[in-house]
């Protein structure tokens, strides 16, 4: 068995991240269905097509490594989704619903970020031009997302649940 | 059952989050043990003991908003820790190993950092000055080590790792 490389390593973490992100497109519908909020929803709803262009740009960074793309159990995301998931099984107020939804979008972003983070620095030192850009590219659109959720935070939802 | 408040929703994040903290504290000593880089080592020395003051910070924080401090088991740092685990397990060549414990707490900084954020606003609309300082300062504890790691990475674990 020979010992595991940097690009290893990225191949595994482009696996986790395809998983991460699968279960994101699926889990973000059922937040949007979720709130009352039409700023809230409509940025869920975006982040949901975007996110199906950050699956497409995972593809092409497996290519951009020469490695199959297949995706490989992430339990981070699943933690973090399962806590989503009870909250949404509590009875809530609308607004306090809204700003635990704003919550836990956020720490989906977070781990995005940092995972995206990882990927666009290893690709660097890979020397791996096409990969660096595909992910800096997902990182930017993450950044943008978390940033976009903490003003609706603050403008909208956490005033009306006070 | 009376329908839960923003009040409700901060203790129980609070709950969720000292529970993170202990189990954080708990792991980064053995990452500490797993790396042979100087820089990387002491950095999750330091980051343990920051975690000990964060951990009162959590304890003062449920004074605060009049609620005993408790923890409450968070599935999204289990997930995360659980994933670094793994990693640690296989057969790495050191600096793999270094670059892939550091995307590892990333992720446990990134969780944290989402997490302190929301707690942040929160206390701001409940108002609660007192919490808001606490959870600021670990905020910005937080936003410090996630840094420092980024820096560590660039330039000194993923160039020897290539």
């Amino acid at each position: 068995m020979p010992m595991k490389t940097l690009q290893d390593a990225m191949v595994e973490e482009l696996q986790d991240m395809l998983h991460a992100e699968r279960q994101i497109a699926s889990a973000l519908p059922k937040m949007a269905a979720k709130t009352s909020n039409t700023k809230l929803r409509e940025a869920f709803e975006s982040h949901a097509r975007q996110t199906e262009g950050q699956i497409e740009r995972l593809e092409r960074a497996f290519q951009a490594v020469g490695a199959e793309a297949k995706a490989r159990r992430c339990e981070g995301i699943e933690g973090i989704l399962e806590e989503g998931e009870q909250f949404m099984r509590d009875e809530l107020d609308q607004d306090v619903l809204d700003a635990m939804l704003i919550a836990a979008a956020q720490k989906v972003e977070h781990y995005e970020i940092a995972s995206y983070g990882t990927l666009r620095t290893w690709a660097q030192m890979l020397k791996n031009d096409d990969a660096v850009k595909l992910m800096e590219e997902s990182l930017a659109e993450e950044k943008d997302t978390d940033q976009k959720l903490t003003e609706i935070a603050e403008t909208v939802v956490n005033k009306q649940a006070t």
